[in-house]
């Protein structure tokens, strides 16, 4: 997102992308494209370990790919096999301690690891591995993970990592490198996307399809559910699972929101799926109007689906401004009020007693839908008909969507009708949970956000110690 | 564009864009916001001049609207009163000396200048003027008018301003700020836009109207070909004229290529005119596809009227990766070959066994259309009908766009036939002029670069003096 | 050093500095200018961890104090208590993952914890550690003695603490934050130096005395060896000790070179003793000399007092370049060819013909003296006789000194006459160690890099595992 | 100086360094290391054209030597010939305008042109050119003279040079620059310093001694009172003169202050006449005391003449911080009155109940010197005797060094005594006028600061032109 986004920073946030190369020479420059590629799944902070096999190499810093990564430092990630990660930015403070993949060093064999996704049971074994003497630098659920793999030094690395696997509870895509293979394991839940292609004999994964074909790569496979795949530094595949029941609970919302438009999802492209949603709302709840509007970018597929179905003009009434950097100025509060506009703009000479069909992708506190249809009103639309791609989010997410409570999630503790009332629309629709899963082509999604049915069993409070007189 | 753009460096270049601001607190802020709004207009440097109406304050230097200005350097500007300016990247070496707007200093008053345009008799003024004793310190035209301006400090200013314009020929929007007035100033065939809107009892002045929506001001009118006019530190206007024929010879690529979607010209919305031409386009040169693709974010709006026209549904075929900044690393040969794609991809899913009706909104030299159809037959495009929703540009532009040469433009020197050969794409189709003058609803626009027919004459070299044994 | 020191970059680096705040008032500000003033220790990275005692804030970074902080995020540093480190640059790779200090997370009590100093026995308590489940992120020993203090979370604070000290061997200035608490702890040697003053009613810990006047402090006293000093947060101490043998082993280095001469050390100022072994030398090898040439910034002090002893004129023969910063670009191997000088130069009009006595503070390598006094013989000077104000450096240190193998130290292998030959000096000659004993005033320092002889056991190889096939 | 100064802003500015480079290979390289020689005489801006005999090429910026260039741009700078400038800052504003060297363009031959000085008849000839229809884009004297040197444009070059320079007075080095030839101008009163060195074949001029032994060349001699010396791109010579009568009358404050300590000027090297005004200030004002101080890094030299003639020992009682850089954050008032320091402490354990004789090189505002006693009393200090190697300055500079008024000179408007009381010193003196040229060992120096002569008229106010209502 690279912007300070006032008008959107209450949009949901992914918080996380790994990429992974195995065997292909010039590895840390194809790593660079395939992390940019997924910069959209985090902005905070992006780095790189990469192995020759003889050692490890590792740039991290904060800031977007482009800012972490120079060409002297890429020169400096030796060898053909590496993990690489973006990260979603956190609250508060320095964060240089998260900043992933965390290289972990034991007398038993060093390793790279880096992680999507979040655990849900991370309270109870931390408390656990503390107890039996471990101690944590990080507030990352990843850490976590590696202390159970090393946890059982003695049985075979496979089994250990299984048995270390079969503890935890959650979302993850784990990618984990030593210095003769990479492992890669996805939750049986399957709850985050995870695909690896071939690439001039050796292999790419990723979080995301759309990085293959920004590194010229062949899509293979989807990673399956509870797999754990081992390529060697010769390219040779071990495939296992640590799970034997596996789940097809894909998030709903890596098709409604997270992943890039071009990207496929378990075999269906995001943009379709968006467009299809669009084409099923216009279906569900059809009405009048002059013209069809998409909020840039979100909501652009829906959008184009709605007016295709309802065969009315789709016109661009909303304008963002692709220069809102990082080092943009806030308007004063003076300024403000005046109405000045930093991102999004409407546009008079389209809307002007206009009724408008609004698409957007999902609500999530209400403050952007309504500001935006504030900002149209003023420009002298009519009518406001919002029409949303989604159902209305009610239930927070345990699985690395930063919805946090269910205090910021309006349709969480308001009806549709008092939603409407609050951001102002003449009317105001929800696509079904049915139109979703009929938009992605599929049986089963998790769909907890919507209606509250976790995959999981989620967090268990662990009663902190009184820790203030001891350290 | 903030981007070091390998795919699109063949693309056309505006050279400015203006902001005025007059009687209006917090005016350094309010043009803070203009500016960046006008940001696509001009990459290279930017800069504002405000006035206290006792002395000027300047904030000049080379980068994006958010790089040079902060909130630190905004505060020295004090004033209600200034102007401003974005100017695009020109070749080669430092150009710190041509940053606008200027401060001219001389004894019968200091005063700041910004231009938007270019002038075609640059060379023989600035030879008589330098026989007569004046030295340059930047290769920019606006110093030559400043030149000329202070050339006769015994009549009266605005028949010295009079006298000075009517010695310019070419096209310009010129913001003068002397400590107690701004001069706004359009050239007589008004090829470039200008415009003015109130804002709290003030005037905003802006090369586009998107910039008024951005700070909150409501569109007043457009400046008139050849007015002068003069708005003091309270408030009032004078307009006044320096010729007596004028003409409505609004640049044609404004519409198509170079103003915000959200911009109105005089009078016509820009997205409004582009989804009319991609209309026309569609009925002048229909076609059968499977789907209509856009190049984002140049030809949506194009390509939108020609699928609703065609009742062809639009897909999002190609994609454009936001995150292409100024420090991106170009991929090494090596990689390229591979396949890495940088800033816009092709998506296999959904282009596969297709037939494309693809639209943009112009082509220059061709390597781009070259690169984009290879794109999506690697992706497994079937057919790939382009349709461009602007004639051929077969003449270069004297009127501040940088085409350079006939010899690179394709359709210079090329029949479409064989642009489309050289394209390879299996039918290839342009707009007809007609199309654009209907599209924008005009009798008239300034065609010359797709007719040759130019409004002014045209540039004269000037012999340089063998220069070598002097200085 | 700020200093891309392509003359000096054989010389020694110290490893670190550490300082505290309690129970002061703007502790995180007191803090930067207390971390600016030890800049000297180490310019690779900077941190600082405060509390509010209810919980911990981080700022850290890598760069300079000067960068690493800014008004806007010393501002995130709440509480009146904090711990703060500078630590010199290590080579290879990025190390964000080693910038302290660290904050250990642990149920029964979180807390920070930095670092001056090395443990020789790190590899067998690491592996220990490891055997036990314990994972490492950073390379640093600082994490081996954070284990260990957590490894017994059953008895008393204090006594877990003073277990663990009598764990680790070597030098050590550790500071330890806990919510409510500072724990200060010096090793049984005293290798490393660390003082407390008073500031305000609280109290600020230093390892040189030179950052108390930066800071306005009041200096108290030396923490002693082996003492752990534990303040809480109304300023109430509690004194302690881990051993019951210690010993007066201040590292003789800290007085000829690290640090800085306004600071004094366990009573002694470092300016007075470097001069006063300046004196020392020119009675135990007077030589005649028109001139006392000083190598600027870090002999001046014992050129004084050779001069003064001498009753030699001083002069400044040689000039250093105070803008030589980070990105200084270093001379193609012509231009060093042509003789082009960057940092250090020598004066023809002061040296030429003139028979000199130059002082330096130590000779490593051996290449900055050569280059020095090539310099002067290219300038002009006659006679070189070259005076240490130490004696010859023979053996590694294992305390924190980066003097790294036995091949580096030019007199680890060469006597002193080899060593005047490899410099090309005419007459060189070194302090005795009795010297410097007199020089300083005390009857005991580690003089083990001149001597051999240290004061605990030296590192141990540990075999590491053969781990290629594992991780 | 590359430093928020609170503590030294009081002092004096240079404000410019001049370099140049004839006929050497890598000149642009060359001028790198120049220029960073000359860094001390202006930190704001840096600046390089470069020529190939063919076109000019350019790189300028804002910003230390080392902030402006890199590798990259300098390699854009071809050509075997050059001229460079660095800068002094000035109050207020944006400054790029103003960035030097300049490069002018006019029909009969561009050129290059910078400037070390001031004139002291600018307003008039300003005024002169205006009315001849000059316009002025900086605010510097150098525009100033490139316009008299094109006004001319029919005589020969030579003569039009003698003409323009025998209509400027004041103080100035010129370096011209055409694609041919170097053109070097020095006042004919020699107020500033310019020299010539022999590199390669090729030459090297500079404002500065110093910078010749940095890039390894070898001194031929310095540039003669009003003299004009030209030299080809082959390296041929031409030596005339502007004037018939001309002085000797170097700036006493280049050797007192300005200069660097191993520049030689006009044959007598800074360091030994700083040294030498020392020991005569010792004879001149003999006082006891237990000890010598001097201020770091200005007055060392001196300080070292005293204590030698005195026989007084010379001790480190001050000490600088040398990591006080650009982005130092400033201490909060409330810890500046704890006692919080930045730049400059005292040494308690040196200081404390002693004599002190304190060496600085000038007094301006006299608020430094204040401080210093104020820190040294704080430490402890019993009597400070504080002596002056120079003579007061009581009348302000019009020569190109920033003393701006009377009224900021304390001793302007204070007798010795006066000044004494307001720094709080216990005795104060003052070196004579006749110390400075004894120790400089000259006949002549211009001393105008001290005495009120100048050696040429000084400045006449020119009653600006109401120009309210005019631009």
């Amino acid at each position: 997102m690279n912007e300070i986004d006032y008008l959107y920073k209450s949009k949901l946030n992914e918080e996380c992308g790994v990429f992974g190369v195995v065997n292909v020479s010039n590895a840390s420059e194809v790593m660079y494209y395939g992390l940019h590629a997924l910069q959209h799944r985090g902005q905070e902070s992006a780095g790189i370990i990469s192995t020759d096999h003889k050692q490890f190499y590792t740039v991290k810093g904060t800031g977007l790919v482009n800012e972490v990564f120079s060409e002297t430092n890429l020169q400096t990630l030796n060898g053909n096999t590496a993990i690489g990660h973006v990260r979603y930015s956190t609250q508060g403070g320095s964060s240089i301690d998260n900043v992933q993949p965390f290289l972990f060093r034991h007398y038993t064999g060093d390793f790279g690891l880096c992680h999507n996704g979040n655990l849900v049971n991370s309270g109870e074994l931390k408390r656990q591995l503390e107890i039996s003497g471990s101690i944590f630098k990080s507030t990352s659920d990843t850490e976590i993970f590696a202390h159970l793999i090393k946890k059982d030094t003695q049985t075979n690395r496979l089994e250990a990592l299984k048995q270390a696997l079969n503890k935890i509870e959650g979302s993850f895509a784990f990618l984990a490198l030593s210095k003769r293979k990479l492992y890669i394991m996805r939750d049986k839940n399957s709850l985050r996307p995870l695909s690896i292609a071939t690439l001039n004999g050796g292999y790419v994964i990723s979080s995301e399809t759309c990085a293959f074909e920004s590194v010229g790569a062949t899509f293979l496979r989807d990673i399956k559910p509870g797999e754990i795949l081992i390529i060697d530094e010769a390219g040779n595949q071990q495939s296992d699972f640590y799970a034997k029941k596996t789940y097809n609970n894909m998030c709903a919302m890596e098709y409604i929101y997270f992943s890039r438009p071009d990207s496929d999802i378990e075999g269906m492209n995001v943009h379709a799926s968006r467009k299809e949603a669009g084409r099923i709302l216009a279906k569900e709840f059809p009405v009048k109007g002059d013209m069809v509007l998409f909020v840039p970018d979100s909501s652009t597929s829906a959008a184009l689906g709605y007016a295709e179905q309802a065969n009315i003009p789709i016109e661009m009434g909303l304008i963002k401004n692709k220069y809102v950097g990082r080092t943009f100025i806030k308007p004063s509060q003076e300024l403000r009020e005046k109405g000045v506009k930093m991102k999004l703009s409407a546009v008079p000479s389209l809307v002007k007693a206009k009724d408008i069909i609004l698409i957007d992708d999902s609500i999530v506190r209400g403050t952007t839908s309504k500001k935006i249809i504030e900002m149209l009103r003023h420009a002298g639309a009519k009518k406001i008909h919002m029409r949303i791609a989604a159902p209305p989010i009610t239930h927070p997410c345990f699985y690395g969507v930063d919805t946090s409570t269910y205090d910021e999630l309006i349709s969480g503790t308001h009806t549709v009708e008092e939603v409407r009332q609050a951001i102002n629309a003449d009317t105001l629709k929800f696509l079904s949970t049915e139109g979703i899963l009929k938009a992605t082509r599929r049986d089963k999604l998790c769909l907890s956000c919507f209606t509250g049915n976790y995959p999981t069993y989620t967090y268990q409070d662990i009663t902190k110690a009184n820790t203030d007189d001891k350290f």
